[in-house]
């Protein structure tokens, strides 16, 4: 997305830029105070975003199991309601998503996108099977919509760290959204799970340099003057798509 | 969309229906108080769905001026909410958007949409030129976002009276979102603007029935239970598109 289309020089590309756990911080606390977004305006568009990622990734043709089924995992903070809007979206394209989310937040904006999906039939797990082959079995794929950027990777409490424990030994795609669960946000994965996709939101993180498996990027309402100052150099989004493979 | 992929028979094809003012009041509380969406959340998706729908009736490369030029013609209410997010995705796509936003309205959630709009560099006029020709040579088209449904169409204040008047005169193509400003929502069309493009938003209005323009229905979010309860009959949304051309 270029703003300047009368601009008489053509611009040198500039590689996109990996931001870093503080700067997520920044740009998010502008968005929603200085550009007046809302928190339930932004995870309805990522969410949204999310689920075209994943019919792209995975379209209903390809996958392997006779239902469409799909595992999505959430967890306590705003990355956990992203995973709830992309469920109820991934149900309006005909998958048949099933959530797991252990610990419910009080939030009442949270809240609302669970009785959202409640309400569009989307059945929730109680407890997440630690018997990996059940998973492999049941589910052609995980939505990791665990941990986001504002987690301490040191500092996973349970239930998270036995999910994630479970989740290193499926042998069914895992789409990670924002940051894999795990993974230090600034860093490159050393341990933790290891996704197939990887959709990044606003901008992708540092800890994706080297990310090798298929990268999305969601995220096309960023404003112009936000994209210029923290210098993201995103790529142009083909027409009116709100996502881009990397 | 069709809930039931496992019927045995095949159903017959109920047409679409269309719903009335008091139908449409109803839908929208149950979709707030039971389902628990917000209404930032549905404009949010609304106005996304509306330039998508236009991005479909009038494409960049089917312009006729230099420049992607649009005017967006917002009301007071929620109908000139989604006017501003439509405004705020068509900057996203590559069009050029103005704002024409006379009164504006007190709630902070709107607000929060025109700060987005002003933020994001899109020029808002601080008057309608009555001289229809200067309207006809700035844009390629109008966007409707005056009057929703809740207005009564017999007491249409100004400056709404007197905008409609103008846009009854303009020969560039006018967009009208959800129902034609001063249309009765019951009744088809006697007098009023004549769009030559309806985005109807959840279901279309009675007095859309006759439209004889190109229509396109957005807001593929709806609950199943929704659908079935008010017998809506919607057509099946390709892909994972958000309109659809009826």
């Amino acid at each position: 997305m270029n703003h300047s289309s009368n601009e008489k020089e053509p611009e040198t590309i500039e590689p996109l830029r990996y931001i870093s756990k503080t700067e997520v911080a920044t740009i998010e606390t502008e968005l929603l105070r200085d550009y007046r977004f809302g928190q339930q305006q932004l995870i309805e568009i990522w969410g949204h975003a999310c689920a075209i990622a994943i019919t792209k990734a995975f379209p209903l043709s390809s996958l392997s199991k006779k239902q469409p089924t799909v595992l999505v995992v959430c967890g306590p903070e705003q990355n956990g309601s992203i995973g709830l809007v992309c469920a109820r979206h991934l149900r309006m394209f005909e998958y048949e998503p099933t959530i797991f989310y252990p610990k419910r937040s009080p939030q009442s904006l949270h809240q609302d996108f669970t009785v959202q999906c409640e309400k569009m039939d989307i059945p929730f797990l109680s407890y997440l099977p630690t018997e990996v082959q059940l998973l492999n079995d049941a589910y052609n794929l995980v939505i990791d919509a665990i941990l986001g950027p504002e987690t301490d990777h040191k500092e996973v409490k349970e239930p998270y760290a036995g999910m994630l424990v479970t989740l290193k030994q499926v042998k069914i795609p895992i789409v990670s959204v924002d940051v894999p669960s795990g993974w230090d946000v600034d860093e490159p994965a050393k341990d933790g799970i290891n996704p197939e996709v990887l959709i990044s939101l606003t901008a992708p993180k540092k800890c994706a340099t080297g990310f090798s498996g298929k990268h999305f990027l969601a995220g096309r309402f960023l404003p112009y003057d936000i994209q210029k100052k923290y210098e993201l150099n995103l790529p142009e989004f083909p027409g009116t798509e709100c996502v881009i493979e990397l």
